[in-house]
């Protein structure tokens, strides 16, 4: 049986050797057992063009793989020398501004530059080479965060590397012309090297255009990773990987990268002023567990505050090991925190580290220690599944297309209506995946669809069947309007769910900057109480469905705003509002559960989360006061047993191993 | 006698050729009677330079004028094709910024190319060859939208086009010194090609050079208008137009466009989130009809809502009508949608249309078929004269130069004080003409001038004459300040306007953000009622005027706030603060207007708007009730005889034509 | 005795000659006795390359000379003239985001550029030799506001003298590692030609990077001082100087800068929209105070409204008197107004001046007079000196470091805590100096350091030798934490501090916006009432102060947030929340005051001014009633004497002699 991988980025490159020491007698007493190890070296191991110094390096993998600490090995890709820029200043990223952005940082080249990528290739196959069979090194760890600050290059090279992905993609450009719509505004192409990057223009520039513009941005990362992955496999057996970002990095179409890591690896930071972060948190695991397929890990997050953030808020006492749980109970095998000690220098030296900057007599270390030793007692935790019957879709391309400039309102956002579903999920205790709309929906009682917007042909009837298959299916306005290059379905909105709907939509009525409209549930709809929707409203006609609630006021007044259509030996619903928990959202969402026989774990307090992981129960109390549960088991780690209910302390967490 | 021309944008090369018979069917039930046509097809009917291809229009126009459909022919030249950009990258708009625009969008070249003006030279001499004579082009439709998103270049030819402007209206350069008044910090010029585009600068670029960047700018746009125009001319004996932005276009003088036209056509979209957008639309198309001189048409408008704004809001039920009559009432002959049908693909594929998404079985099919037909039976408007008593003066030169950098206040805005006073007037029922401040005024009973910064010598004197001449004025503060080279006239402000005024200011005032000081009527003023001023105070020196009312509060508590100027046979009254409606500007107006003798209808409820057009009447309800107006003659539409009392239910419009 | 130095900006180019003369009468009318002359001629006297034209100049220096007035005899080079930028392209700013600056303003050169030294090189050669000995000539005023619009320059020439500055200031390039921390990210350099100027880059560029390219920045503004300044000298025996604009120039370290002037000379303008811009005068002149080391003169400020601030609210009543005098009480031996007359063209048109628009029949011309001639009574003030028991900690490193990107909280600045603490002592009525945190503090009896975020370990080691040795020290949060290259000190934060304080940090908790928390006096500790603290919370551990009030709520409930430390026979006290005034700030403050023994002059109502200066004492009213202050002596100006009491009218100044 594996143990939960534990630890943290590791740079002793920022410290004199007579800490290194110290460093490794605090990994052991915390119970790390992997370090993350040049991730941002490059400049350190390569000083000129060819010439090596692995000194250090060598010396600090001997010194852990001593100590019995795995190496998570880095390629040093995402922070380029300054000799490289200087040499080939045709590297150096050039932004939607036409801007070409200067050094002193990391991640400012282009990912499409034949010298940058050549420059990889080369330091990568002396790093696996050299180190690629060292019993120390369990995994690599490719590049460091893709897509951060350098997610769209639009110098020439990139503008060269588009038009060729173009061609590939489209064969001959009067296929380009009928998928993008160019006979409007007559922006018809003759050859695929007319086509410009999307750089600043004037307002108006082809959606379709765009939307194939983050596609090609996306592949551009990959295809980085892919190089480096293949130069390492020459070389190593180890796994490799690559920190993803999710949901935060809005440029990477995980989808996507997700065949192309051993493991799936996630950075997760809070959003530190959110009222609600912890929900943000699980839904980053959730469906980071999505993306995955079954268990990941956490390749940073934090052990207090960030940097970067407008105002970089503490983790309050015992968010470090709730936040640290919840990614366990979530399908986290491994939890690695950036990083293992606070920088004295640098951008990031008031980012909080597992060693503060006030050393081992701080609650943060005790934290750090304490979790450590934990999380030994939770190997058998690895490798179990997340069960969930009730799926919500994702989708980078809607949240790409819905977003571009010219949309019925600014109030559309993709994350507004998919993050309202979800918390009003987790505040009902359900444990959610996460879904792709294309994918198989069979094994969910409830999907739910909140934002979208795009619905290829495919998804349309992946919808479809899946309704008549006996399917439960909510769906959100604003979804199945476009097709994957954002052209309107034929006919009346929406239109790749019309008929899964039972309804049409005359008019989207978008409403005014923060009105709110009333909404009544009608006689018999099963539904109660008076509700209040914002941002949209629209003229459902119904084609099939029922109203079960109606606007009471606005422009819609006296029409559908929700709606139920029973579709073969499905049920599909319909919001035509923004409706919101506590009340509406909270209502439709539990009469959908209960007509599609979800359960849920009854007699939980509010804002205390319950998920099950395999054979335990984690119960991660996330108020100031002390809770009880249904609920037997043995406690993971202290041996209680639990018969009926069980306890948990304010802040705390319990996991419960089935008896 | 012309009938009311009706119709809209078609596209046809956005949709297979099935669709066209149906829509040349649907436009045949709608009354539709012109359509434009070709406005961004540059890339489809020449593929490549010189190569046409002709196939596509050439049968649309047969099929239109097969079924007694005009045409509207547009030339192309707002959208480049790729080619082009290819062919001469240095046609790319350069912004202020230093920003090289891209394509995938239209209008991003710069008017001063002389690759573009050749190229624009070329397709306007073809088609106007090809299609010059044909009986259904009954119009021709330069470019779109000049100034839209390209009003100024910044590249190298914009900059010595620049020079040459400027050489050939200053001569000499000391000429050039003199009116800019370069001896402050010293910016003289010694030849005209030291003067730099006033493109990204420190702050504090002279603003006479700033001004004259602006008619210069403007003045490339009409270059390639009269362009365009001599060529069509030179083939086709049908009228020239293109489509102008009033008033939501700063950046085009349309007094400087207005000789250029056959017929003034202008393009009006709705502020959709404003509250009173009703006014503004009023507002638009009494300055079109000024720009024009008589009557004009609607180029553009839309059936409900655009997609391009923040919160784009659906017109509301009967609101295209009303919008629709409103700028008939006030002078359109006219009325074209943006656009026939709905696009699937490309930026505007939500913008609203004559035939939606949906299809017919909506509300805004039926509108557009019922207002076709009724435009049928208002013939006889046709060529019938607007008639107004008061005049608003209006001035791009002010707007241009009251909204430069480092003005006393960032409060001072040309269109609040304008959109003030006309709003004021709209709520009292006055029908009011725009007027440029050298023109005659002596037709009007009443001249309000609530922004006009700039008056030149002229101006000054035609003011002056229109008072002492029994002509009553009504001005706003921070009027009659500078000259054409926004250069202070000497001595005490307002230069332009002391002695019409009566009194002198010995310094502004303005105030804080939100601040609002209380007024006093003078007793025996005439006035009565407590007034807040916002935005300005200042101190005002009487000498020959009286004051009617003063300030009660603030930094010229107890000074002249309102005051009036008895001067030869006629009345100037000068308000010295932001008064607004319903109280201080309205009772300021009701005794002007009272004075100046101006009636206006009685018995008309708050919101509805009357206006006289030649023989009709139009009387447009914007309330949710039901009114009754005074009122004698015969419904133009349904034949019903009023005598004394007319009925206009909520939302609707009646139009009486004199018994 | 010298007089008071009393005039303005003087630019005759921009009038007739017969205006000169009119200009002259009113000078002397108006006692004035010294005039800014050709500060922006530069276009005027060098027409063409190597051409020069003095004629207007000599006219106007022997006008005025005959009338007895100075001439402070700008050098021209901050508005290099439009054949210079034309012959010479590369001497245009580029701004950070990597645009070319265009003309038509001033200042927009880069200061690095070798063509643009030369010719000012060669402008101010002339200029000198012409004039450096002419008797009128009573001082150089060098250039104009450098850093005002050009602090930074990121051009080539601008990047390699950056290169040239770093190498002449670490010797070797490891060196520069080791300051910056480049081993952070792997910044590492293997040569200087290897660095970029910190254009636009991605997020987190190396802090001490920034910090030396603003050291760099202003340098290269010194340099181009010096070099005016020694080729004048070569020429004149008059004093040179420049004019600062403390504190509203971030950009310019002017303790770096004081030593190069031979007289202080600053601009100052009143941020007109904030309710206490009283006290931010009195903290200017204190500031400059502090750099000159002693008398000093106000070269800008305005008589009453400004151009360039959103809302230019102009001064009330007595304003201008009040805030000219508040200069005198706190140092100034000058007073001087941009400008003289009011401009009618240019950027600047709506500047106030000393004569209006309106010419002499207004209150401003009246002010400027009685001023005037007031001055001529204070010459006995001339070169006395300010005393004050307590100094603020001031230092612009600490300002640019604490304000980089990625810092705890975006509610840090640097400013926001030196206004507070120093409004306080305002309020209270302490007049304070400022102070370099390596300065000789030994003269304070309270030193405060509001946001001493930059200690080095000589400024550490400075203040705990001044605490050890009798000297009281209040601390606020955020200081002492890192050294010049924005380097944390080892351990615990304030590495700095730690041990003068008797505390260490655990974590820092910064707030979320708005925020704000009761504190508690702990009991025994002198202090009383119930507080709040914003912004900031911290975990304090005690390791030798004393806790003397706590937090009553957040992430700090119960813990230390004020603490008190006796250390040798002097006290350090700190404040780890944000207090404001009137309450908590106040009262630690008086607290601190009291134990230091600071006496403060009793019986003065609120937002009066009490200053004394040598021998005399201002009492400023800037409250709306007449007040009554305790005091004795004879009024300076009409020879009252008081014997007690002293009453100052609303608005007024009365300056008392010691009798």
């Amino acid at each position: 049986m594996q143990t939960i991988r534990y630890g943290g980025d590791y740079n002793p490159e920022q410290w004199p050797e007579e800490i290194w020491r110290e460093d490794v007698r605090l990994m052991r007493e915390a119970g790390v057992n992997l370090v993350s190890l040049g991730v941002f070296n490059w400049g350190i191991i390569e000083p000129a063009p060819g010439e090596y110094d692995w000194s250090g390096l060598d010396e600090v993998v001997e010194l852990l793989h001593g100590n019995g600490i795995g190496v998570n090995l880095g390629t040093p890709t995402s922070s380029p020398p300054a000799w490289l820029r200087k040499a080939h200043p045709e590297i150096r990223l050039v932004d939607a501004e036409g801007r070409t952005l200067a050094g002193g940082s990391r991640h400012g080249v282009c990912p499409s530059s034949p010298a940058y990528r050549d420059a990889c290739e080369s330091i990568v196959e002396q790093l696996a080479r050299r180190y690629g069979t060292h019993p120390a090194v369990e995994l690599w760890h490719v590049h460091n965060e893709y897509g951060w600050a350098n997610v769209e290059c639009y110098c020439e090279a990139s503008t060269a590397a588009f038009q060729t992905w173009l061609a590939a993609r489209y064969g001959d450009v009067d296929r380009l012309n009928d998928a993008w719509g160019t006979a409007f505004w007559g922006l018809v192409y003759r050859s695929f090297d007319q086509i410009e990057a999307p750089a600043v223009a004037p307002p108006g520039v082809n959606p379709a255009l765009q939307l194939d513009w983050k596609r090609f941005s996306n592949d551009e990362h990959i295809a980085n990773y892919r190089l480096q992955r293949d130069v390492i496999a020459r070389h190593s057996p180890a796994p490799a990987t690559t920190n993803f970002m999710i949901p935060n990095c809005e440029g990477m179409d995980y989808w996507r990268w997700a065949g192309t890591v051993d493991v799936v690896a996630n950075n997760h930071y809070l959003i530190a002023e959110r009222e609600d972060h912890q929900i943000e948190l699980s839904m980053s695991a959730d469906l980071t567990r999505a993306v995955a397929g079954g268990p990941w890990m956490v390749m940073e997050h934090s052990t207090s505050a960030v940097n970067w953030q407008p105002r970089n808020i503490a983790k309050t006492p015992g968010e470090l090991r709730r936040n640290s749980l919840a990614h366990v109970a979530r399908g986290a095998d491994g939890l690695m925190f950036f990083q293992w000690r606070a920088s004295r220098a640098g951008a990031e030296k008031f980012h909080s580290a597992m060693v503060p900057h006030g050393g081992t007599d701080t609650a943060v270390w005790r934290d750090v220690a304490a979790l450590g030793n934990d999380l030994k007692a939770l190997s058998s935790v690895v490798g179990s599944e997340v069960e969930a019957d009730v799926a919500i879709l994702w989708d980078w391309e809607s949240w790409w297309a819905l977003e571009l400039e010219w949309r019925p309102s600014v109030d559309l956002r993709y994350r507004e209506r998919v993050e309202a579903y979800y918390a009003a999920l987790w505040r009902q205790h359900v444990t959610v995946d996460f879904a792709h709309p294309e994918s198989d929906l069979s094994g969910y009682r409830l999907v739910v669809a909140p934002s979208s917007y795009v619905l290829t042909d495919a998804a349309s009837k992946n919808l479809r069947g899946y309704v008549e298959n006996g399917g439960h299916l909510v769906v959100s306005y604003f979804s199945g309007i476009v097709d994957e290059h954002d052209t309107v379905h034929p006919g009346a909105h929406p239109g790749a769910l019309r008929e899964t709907l039972g309804l049409w939509i005359e008019e989207f009525h978008p409403l005014h900057e923060g009105e709110a409209l009333g909404l009544e549930a009608a006689s018999g709809s099963g539904l109660g109480g008076v509700w209040a929707g914002r941002i949209w409203s629209e003229h459902v006609r119904l084609d099939g469905a029922q109203a079960v609630a109606r606007f009471a006021a606005g422009p819609d007044e006296g029409r559908p705003a929700l709606t139920r259509h029973d579709l073969g030996r499905g049920t599909a619903w319909y919001a035509a509002t923004a409706l919101d928990g506590p009340n509406g959202l909270n209502d439709l969402l539990a009469t959908a559960l209960d007509k599609a026989g979800v359960e849920r774990p009854q007699g939980i307090p509010d804002n205390v989360e319950v998920v099950r992981r395999g054979a335990h129960r984690f119960v991660i109390n996330h108020t100031g006061q002390d809770v009880q549960v249904p609920g037997s088991g043995v406690d993971a780690l202290d041996g209680t047993v639990f018969d009926g209910r069980v306890t948990v302390a304010a802040g705390e967490v319990v996991i419960l191993a089935d008896a």
